[in-house]
């Protein structure tokens, strides 16, 4: 059985979520971890084996640790036998794909220096910005409901999320993007990820 | 029959190293397109339907366009049959991912960061630095000689890429990181990509 190490209302809130949804949160074995957050509470806990002390960190059935959500997303999807993704060979393959890579390797380096208030010619060539990120998103989407259509996948969990946690620091300009995410959350919504996470919240303070 | 936007000596260089490796060129149609280069010289190019002009892209059987390099690698190792990755199910499939993924989400940013000499806390929170990449490709080496052990992998050829282009800019600490980069520059070394990437310079800018 993989092992999951989680800590609460962080990036692998994800992950859990994809696993209720998947109705596979009893198929892995979640371990609670504390992580350092940016409110001072927290700690890098020494029962993670993550070598940089974050979450999420799978451990695959055959022992090796996975880092990185999109991998570990990707990995679960597959494992479980693709029912939020889509599988090698089947149409849209790519797209998903590319997708689940350009979150981490274009949204999550634009959000983080919009936020931050970064700018730098060499990183703006590599990575773009924000208005670029919407754009692709809103292209994606076309007049589907989701990134790969009518169909609901990890592409949108882990796209959206990042707007979803960004909702304060960070404001869409595209009214189609706004309207995905808000689509995307009700979906969500319709697993009790937040309960879970409140009650695990809960066992980690009990025990730490 | 998958179309390839490329242009040469830059980030698509990989995948035409990926294709000659697989011994795969004939089975893509590569079309050369002019990026902007760092010197000034090249343009964004009409004829390359990115959307933000650059390369790779990849249009998959199904008509669907891949952007990032890690989504076009896993795609291309995914049509041949996995000669150069490691297929679903396979042990070492989530350590795979997690290589393919990690590039992406922090090697490029960690290094773009470390490269412009930008550093913002909540950046490092994020992405860490190149301290904590060495640390991981050594600790993901142990004492095989490639990421997935014995065998190459395109998760060895996206990995070492980045030093490779940033070899004037930045200097690897660790000794075991250099050699590895050093290994996967001989084994890339088999297949004549730098040759056919100075033809296609040449047809490039005779064409424009």
């Amino acid at each position: 059985m993989p092992i999951l190490y989680h800590s609460p209302l962080t990036r692998s809130t994800r992950v859990i979520t994809q696993l209720m949804m998947m109705d596979r949160l009893d198929a892995v074995e979640v371990r609670l971890v504390s992580v350092p957050r940016r409110d001072g509470s927290g700690h890098r806990d020494p029962a993670n084996p993550h070598p940089e002390g974050k979450v999420p960190l799978l451990i695959g059935d055959d022992g090796a640790a996975i880092r990185e959500s999109n991998a570990v997303m990707l990995y679960l999807d597959e494992y479980f036998g693709h029912p939020l993704g889509i599988a090698p060979g089947r149409p849209g393959r790519g797209t998903f794909l590319s997708w689940m890579c350009y979150y981490g390797g274009v949204v999550e380096p634009a959000l983080a220096l919009a936020i931050a208030g970064v700018s730098h010619p060499a990183l703006t060539s590599t990575f773009r910005g924000m208005p670029e990120v919407e754009a692709q998103i809103a292209a994606g989407l076309g007049q589907a409901p989701f990134l790969m259509g009518a169909r609901f996948t990890v592409a949108d969990l882990i796209m959206a999320s990042a707007f979803q946690w960004a909702a304060s620091t960070f404001t869409l300009q595209s009214p189609v993007v706004r309207d995905w995410v808000a689509r995307v959350t009700e979906r969500v919504g319709g697993v009790p990820v937040n309960d879970y996470e409140q009650k695990a919240q809960a066992r980690l303070a009990a025990a730490g």
